[in-house]
């Protein structure tokens, strides 16, 4: 019991995730970049700083964080971690039971841009192994005004994206995987969602019939391609915007809203504390100032 | 079953937390008008408002919240509620096994000042009877700068005024009931206590063994009286003092600590929001602005 468990897939799996961040942040880098007008364009263009970490057990990772003209705060972390469940997760994880042994590998993204009228998002995806494999993962879109025509216009957008990537591999995965979404998302202290919604699926290949690991992990690709077709575009059609100190208030109320699910309701996030993961790579969801 | 537990001691309970709450909320708002000098002291003073709410199950309460020039955001809550227990809680509250029905009456408080030089403080006395009868509650304090020697100073004066109400009752009252505070605030995921303390007590008179239902009553008096008794003043102490924006963004880095732990840990603010309790009234107690 001492060997860590592996798979076929766990380095490909966590050559592909890091790949993936180095994508999204040359992009939110060139984003940054971009700005010509508006309240910071005076600033400097934000780059990504780059923490590694390690985790006693086993394992470790890389917390890429920007705070930036564009972007208030993004946080990007990656990861490779094994170990052993502790008792208490072994009946909740499945293959679990029979051997505790683990190894996950995956990307985690939060995105809170400055301006009001440009939405935060949220993107992951995840390779986990037991005496199981599979993959899980997702984006989805918080607008900050639910209701203008552009913020269903730019949720339309991240919508289709995604809706592509399902279709190309199974018709089923976008109406699942939208419910599973709307249904993950939700804060039951408030009666509504976090956000616009997009996918989210879990267990893929296990609990969740996928197609055999190979697609799964073709499929879980195509899930994070469709994060960078749909996200900085969003961000580039809103940037230049004006905003007024109202909509930077409500905003403030929304990200309050943000940081209630993520404290109260977030599997990842209270699993994620509660097995002595990195407080400062779990947390960097948050967003960079919240108001209630 | 129909009708709801009471108790001789419910009525001047309710009665005195919300004696208390005006008591407290007058000091505040003299504590308003006086600010002469600092960065806010053009803003008009504050006022309290007052939001009557209803349970649906039986019983409500009074949501006060100011928001001013010397506090960023007070909020304080009487309520009196009463009821069933769920099928899911009946054995985790003392008396309600036998028979679920319930009644809870208390007055809670937050107090955020803009200055980060001046702390924030949380009071809480309640009585709760179910078959049996118990008062609990406490005070805490939680200086932005932990280790300042002003912070040092103002918690020491804060502590001062609980064990004085504490020793006029029972000696052993103070240490305990400042462990028992230090081991309830506290971050497991940070390693690290929200504040500097203060008391927290509870099932005084049930599984803590008090000197009798009229002396647990006189003691949670005294409870509320200390907090009135050193906290309008140290905010007084340091209102007129100058700040940097440094020590402002060190502040709301704080408050996002407290918001971790109100959100994450606070069995008061779990049990309420997974009760059906006023999710605005059980949640008033976070920051007005807080950051990561």
């Amino acid at each position: 019991m001492s060997s860590h468990v592996t798979h076929p897939f766990a380095e490909p799996a966590r050559a592909w995730f890091e790949t993936l961040r180095d994508r999204i942040c040359a992009e939110f880098e060139a984003i940054e970049e971009e700005l010509a007008e508006g309240p910071h364009a005076g600033l400097p263009a934000g780059r990504f700083t780059y923490t590694p970490w390690q985790r006693a057990e086993g394992g470790g990772g890389t917390m890429g964080l920007m705070r930036g003209r564009v972007f208030e705060k993004v946080g990007v972390n990656v990861s490779t971690v094994f170990g052993e469940f502790s008792p208490e997760f072994r009946k909740q994880i499945p293959g679990a039971e029979e051997d505790p042994r683990f190894l996950a590998t995956g990307i985690s993204l939060v995105a809170h841009p400055r301006s009001p009228r440009a939405a935060t998002a949220h993107m992951n995806t995840r390779f986990i192994c037991t005496t199981k494999a599979w993959f899980g993962g997702g984006g989805d879109i918080t607008p900050m005004d639910k209701e203008s025509a552009e913020s269903l216009e730019d949720a339309a957008f991240f919508h289709a994206a995604y809706q592509r990537a399902c279709d190309r591999h199974d018709p089923t995965y976008y109406p699942r995987f939208k419910q599973w979404c709307e249904e993950y998302f939700y804060l039951p202290h408030r009666g509504e969602t976090r956000g616009l919604g997009g996918i989210f699926y879990d267990w893929l290949g296990d609990r969740t019939p996928g197609k055999g690991i190979e697609a799964d992990f073709a499929f879980t690709k195509d899930v994070g391609l469709a994060f960078l077709e749909s996200y900085p575009a969003i961000v580039r059609r809103r940037m230049h915007e004006s905003w007024t100190e109202a909509e930077r208030q409500h905003q403030l109320l929304r990200r309050g809203r943000y940081v209630e699910f993520n404290l109260l309701h977030d599997r990842g996030t209270i699993f994620g504390l509660k097995t002595g993961g990195n407080v400062e790579a779990i947390l960097m969801s948050l967003p960079p100032e919240a108001a209630w």
